[in-house]
């Protein structure tokens, strides 16, 4: 729960916080001041890999304090006032049914993608509840679920020799307040913005898109991402 | 067919021509020194609005010579080397499907949303085929289809007050020849440049996205487009 607190003052927690996405807003937000827990299912892998990312978030921060601590998800997801779910699609409902405990009461932010790959590259993989983040708020009936942070590169987050992000951050969901949440943690990330781009049901476009963006990379040996412009 | 030609030498037809998408992209083109035909069903109506764009587009030259004539859609169709479907969704596979003979052989570039409306606002309809550029492709056999110009605000085209527009034009298909002829038409709009994002499977995101757009400008009162960062 966030109880109407500033968005500096939330913890916020990573599920799968080991892979690149994960790790990469990790080490970002840290920079900026957020306190971070990471979670992972190993829960001691987590703490290495979480004493790296503060490690480098002290660096990038110009050794001012941060706070990145690891652990198990499920104590991630049960300490946080805020969770980012970051895990492969493949494991995507299952990781989130066995946190609904924890996560209740709390803001999820779903940033997974469903996404496939064949001999033609990437495409988007079909979800009965029709995305990822609808999946999420299915599974989590007690978590206010929002879609957000699906355009952003791993790369480009992890690459701290750019104290500069160039994008923003379309944030989809039901719930005005955490909405309003989620874009100023979006907000938090240099050069980002937290833009509203509309309701729940039309998160599967944005998360599919990031598969059109990985085109887009491969094209042009870019680190694509999205700039919303006329807002 | 475009037979290697430039893509400043090809006469571009829009179908639905005279809808606020395919006037606007009209106008724009027809000021960049693109030959224009305005397709619609009542042939009569769409010769009166292509003299008034062919006007405004005059305007916007700067005097300049500007070429833009109005037809039935059968005609334009078959007239043109390269023609855009600008219809709505409702009335999209039927006035495709009519249109496969004269279309042969034929760039066939479609821009259309698959968009409902309810309460909540707007909506992604469900096609069939994946997208309605692959609902093209599965009606125009003979036909290259090519997804672009989802993006690009009506209003801001047709305000010819700004003669910059800001903001890519996302570009899916699967011929490499059809695609680089589209995107350099979209880079024929003041401002704007034809990106590659993928094969036409992955079109639907691109133009759901459009949705999400709606709800952009609906929260930040804007007319919000797209720009592709680190390309």
């Amino acid at each position: 729960m966030t109880d109407g607190r500033a968005v500096e003052e939330l913890v916020v927690g990573v599920i799968g916080g080991t892979g690149p996405q994960g790790r990469g807003l990790a080490v970002r937000l840290a920079a900026a001041g957020q306190r971070i827990l990471l979670g992972s299912r190993d829960a001691e892998k987590c703490s290495r890999i979480a004493a790296e990312v503060a490690e480098r978030a002290t660096s990038a921060a110009g050794g001012a304090e941060v706070s990145v601590t690891g652990g198990a998800n499920v104590d991630v997801a049960g300490a946080a006032d805020l969770v980012i779910v970051a895990v492969p699609y493949a494991g995507h409902a299952n990781i989130v049914r066995e946190l609904a405990e924890p996560l209740a009461g709390k803001i999820v932010v779903d940033c997974v993608v469903p996404m496939g790959w064949d001999e033609l590259g990437a495409y988007a993989i079909d979800v009965p509840e029709g995305s990822a983040a609808q999946q999420a708020a299915a599974l989590l009936p007690d978590s206010n679920v929002v879609g957000a942070f699906h355009h952003l590169s791993a790369t480009l987050l992890e690459d701290l020799s750019k104290p500069t992000l160039d994008g923003d951050v379309m944030v989809v969901g039901d719930d005005r307040a955490a909405m309003d949440t989620v874009q100023a943690l979006a907000g938090r990330l240099p050069g980002m913005r937290g833009i509203y781009a509309g309701r729940l049901r039309n998160a599967r476009q944005v998360e599919a898109l990031t598969i059109n963006l990985v085109s887009v990379n491969r094209r042009y040996k870019a680190h694509a991402g999205i700039r919303v412009t006329d807002v």
